[in-house]
């Protein structure tokens, strides 16, 4: 495959989608692109993708609209939408999806694999996740502010050869891509630092600087991270909890950043309370522990859903 | 006192003061008023009330400037300002208390009273507090719309007969008041409603009955609740945890309703932060117990404050 180049359906043309469909496209890939309100202005103009690591344009092979699905055999289908409750991703992708397939999963939160694996029993399941800052300025227009690394492994964990030739493919293209092989522990490990920062931006609406620069919210912070960690650990992921000071010392040290909650949240847009917060609720129900200060977040940022 | 009626001096010029104040000038009291902002409108115009006990407007006997006060002998200064950090008390009522003075302090949170009694330690202290909805639409132009209760006691709990004249008082304008012996656990019992409420309606922007209907938000209002009633108990007030499904109970029924904290959230004005949630917290740490939830909302709290 590493030859003739992989055949790549994009699902979503948000910032993420869009913007690694584009590094996709620079490695040589072909790459369609799935798309639901952009597709218009994406078929009639492509991408355009402003990036520190320079501007680029591209025309995905095809783009196709979410209601008339254009059936095709594809090597990846990677989901590059927001999990939301209520979008039925099955039977979204069930016509891109062969024996053959690998659906690749390039999303935030945790618990967001098993509802995927379980209607595609037979598929290869990659699991991945982005640390990156992009956002859709526009549709099909793609800012790419700052950092840009994948982490990609077969879910639940292992070795895969197809994770493999993914990574080759964004590192051809430059993207600073690796393969895990517990891309679990890397997915909890990204939750400790998205369940205390994500929702704590949306309801002080105010960028990650702000939120280490304040003693009492560091304590809620960090007390959040605990929560996390613990879950991780009952969880069979080998989280150190010394990843508590590390991602807060990174996050005193970065960019001031505005996280991708507030960004849907002043966008208008749905918010991943349940992929980030919820599911680490139900997780701490089925283990039968308490996370009061995860609770909290995820009771209030419900209501801040509900009464936009 | 009851027959040659009362001297007495109201501080602040906000919503409750500006509302009591002129149920006790009804009442035949004389009474001056501490005025900042409002100094010169009430000064020249007086005060009026739109209220759902019939519209009234009044002149206070005097009313003062807080920066040039002109000192005068009290059977009560009343307290009504917001409690908030930074803000002397002592030295701002001090021309006004003599001997006699009763410091009746009607205002929100718990600890409220300790430093005015370390300033005062001659006087004697009542504490009071109000449930009623009203709002300063302007200077010297108050809404009553809701409500209206008064409960005062002798701090930190006694029988006094000065409270009980002043309930009189008040009762002969039509204001339901009642002495209470015990001011720390009515101020506790306040708390166990106001600590979850007034956070919560600042972050999700909505009224009282937005919180009630969502089962998640639910579940954080009940752990808050139990937070405080743990505290209470542990502060010698003998507070029932049944209070909390008879607050919860209460307001499913009553109007919606917008809270105090989330009135100043909107106009711009310091929120009771520290009174209400962070006086609640260091109890919580003088105690040596854990009250995860009401730290989650004073870490966010405090943060957003400090972000607008």
């Amino acid at each position: 495959m590493a030859e003739e180049k992989a055949n790549i359906l994009v699902v979503g043309s948000g910032a993420i989608g869009a913007f690694y469909a584009g590094k996709l496209v620079q490695s040589g890939a072909k790459v369609d692109l799935l798309c639901r309100s952009d597709y218009e202005t994406i078929k009639s103009k492509g991408v355009l993708v402003k990036s520190i690591w320079g501007d680029f344009h591209y025309t995905p092979r095809k783009t196709i609209p979410f209601d008339k699905p254009d059936p095709g055999e594809y090597d990846y289908v990677i989901l590059c939408t927001k999990v939301l409750p209520g979008v039925n991703v099955p039977s979204m992708i069930r016509p891109f999806v062969s024996k053959e397939t690998s659906i690749v999963l390039i999303q935030n939160g945790i618990e967001i694999e098993p509802p995927i694996a379980k209607a595609f029993p037979d598929n290869e399941i990659l699991s991945g996740l982005a640390f990156v800052c992009c956002e859709r300025k526009a549709p099909g227009e793609i800012y790419h502010t700052d950092y840009g690394r994948l982490v990609i492994g077969l879910y639940p964990r292992g070795y895969s050869s197809s994770a493999t030739q993914l990574v080759e493919l964004f590192r051809s293209s430059g993207v600073p891509a690796e393969v895990t092989e517990d891309v679990k522990t890397a997915r909890w490990a990204k939750l400790v630092w998205n369940a205390p920062f994500n929702p704590i931006s949306v309801l002080c609406k105010c960028t990650t600087d702000k939120m280490v620069s304040n003693a009492t919210i560091e304590s809620v912070v960090r007390a959040v991270m605990k929560e996390v960690v613990t879950l991780a650990r009952l969880d069979g992921s080998p989280l150190s909890f010394s990843i508590i000071e590390s991602h807060i010392k990174d996050t005193k040290v970065m960019k001031p950043y505005k996280t991708s909650m507030l960004l849907d949240y002043e966008a208008g847009r749905p918010m991943e309370i349940e992929a980030i917060l919820g599911n680490a609720v139900r997780k701490a129900e089925e283990f039968g522990i308490e996370v009061p200060h995860l609770k909290t977040l995820y009771g209030v940022l419900s209501i801040v859903e509900q009464c936009r």
